[in-house]
């Protein structure tokens, strides 16, 4: 039995990029217009073809930026999606790239060219092709995530609420979170450090403000601690 | 700006199998000799070409079988690997599944066709191309997925004692772990069963004797429970 040599069976491969953005009340994901055929002017995710001289990670920068003019957005590798019939055409392996933003930051980059537009993650159009399997996919790996470690801390003000905080975890999640199990939670990561000041937009009363604390984070996660909701 | 239409480029798709086995003393990594140039006679993971009407799991399972004659072996997709001129010969992008086995169970499989090899993951040989980053990649994920759930409880006996639970757990970590934090980390998951048996193997006193319990750790980890060492 001989291992097989150098072929000449040739693929497609394609990018695509998961783009979750948080708006301090939802989890939105960003999709554009498909502009050519099959599926022209369906949405679709941001999605492009990996060109020779590129590593796959550029080419999943290089084709966001075309599509949308986000830039410093930080993908992680998804998985590769290589279903025999996932597009109709040409065989073509996909491999999915996915990031949460914090849409504020971002929204002067996007781009109108291709109308790229969010859509709250519970009520997404019919999107082309297996891109539903890879938002179902990411999303799970988002909430895996957060169940092990805190994620988006990054997409909160510096200083921030509890009930902020919470609002995060359920838009990550899909569910409202019961209020005093999440904060006992909280609490039980110790990563918070308590302002001495007070936010006091959302009530007279004012609620407690607070800082993420990264130093005590990165002691906390070498020594194997996980964390997460 | 136009989205990229159908385009020329087709790039040579791989699959790499990163196969793990533990031999309730140490884990190992399972090599075969590349049978081809450039880089013949050197020490390689199992890898292929995917095929035009195969999917990528279908490929990573055929390849396996074909260079190494296992067969009912449970792989998961670990990433894929892009860089630019990892193939010397050819543009390629490979997705690399690995797998954790029990050795003994599948020894009688094993076919000598390719010299198929277990070296110790402590001392392995230069393998070819950017296998070794494959490897190391592999070897933190299932060392990530330890940290946050309890992984190889199906490479054990069914019935084991907390030493040999204790060297899987090293075996993956690569490091001796002190055996009072063990026991009690293992005691605070509640996840065992203790028997009313001893194992007199390793002792005259003997040790006693553990299962699993399944129905407890499904239960916990749907309340979003995590664990792990």
């Amino acid at each position: 039995m001989k291992i097989t040599e150098y072929n000449e069976t040739k693929i497609q491969v394609a990018l695509d990029c998961i783009i979750f953005g948080f708006d301090q009340e939802q989890l939105k994901l960003l999709l554009i217009k498909r502009d050519f055929e099959p599926e022209k002017g369906k949405w679709s995710l941001m999605g492009g073809f990996l060109k020779a001289k590129e590593s796959l990670d550029e080419a999943a920068v290089r084709v966001l930026h075309s599509l949308t003019g986000l830039s410093h957005v930080y993908m992680e590798q998804l998985s590769a999606f290589g279903g025999v019939n996932r597009d109709p055409v040409e065989r073509t392996v996909s491999i999915a790239y996915y990031a949460l933003i914090n849409i504020q930051e971002h929204n002067h980059e996007l781009s109108n060219d291709f109308g790229a537009k969010w859509f709250d993650v519970e009520d997404l159009p019919h999107l082309i092709f297996d891109h539903m399997d890879m938002v179902q996919e990411a999303i799970s790996r988002l909430r895996y995530k957060a169940s092990v470690k805190p994620v988006g801390f990054e997409l909160l003000p510096e200083k921030f609420t509890m009930r902020q905080l919470q609002k995060l975890y359920e838009a990550i999640h899909g569910r409202k979170i019961d209020k005093r199990n999440f904060v006992k939670k909280i609490n039980s990561m110790d990563l918070l450090i308590k302002q001495n000041e007070k936010d006091k937009n959302s009530s007279k009363k004012g609620s407690f403000l607070y800082k993420f604390d990264k130093t005590k984070y990165n002691r906390k996660s070498e020594n194997g601690f996980t964390f997460g909701i």
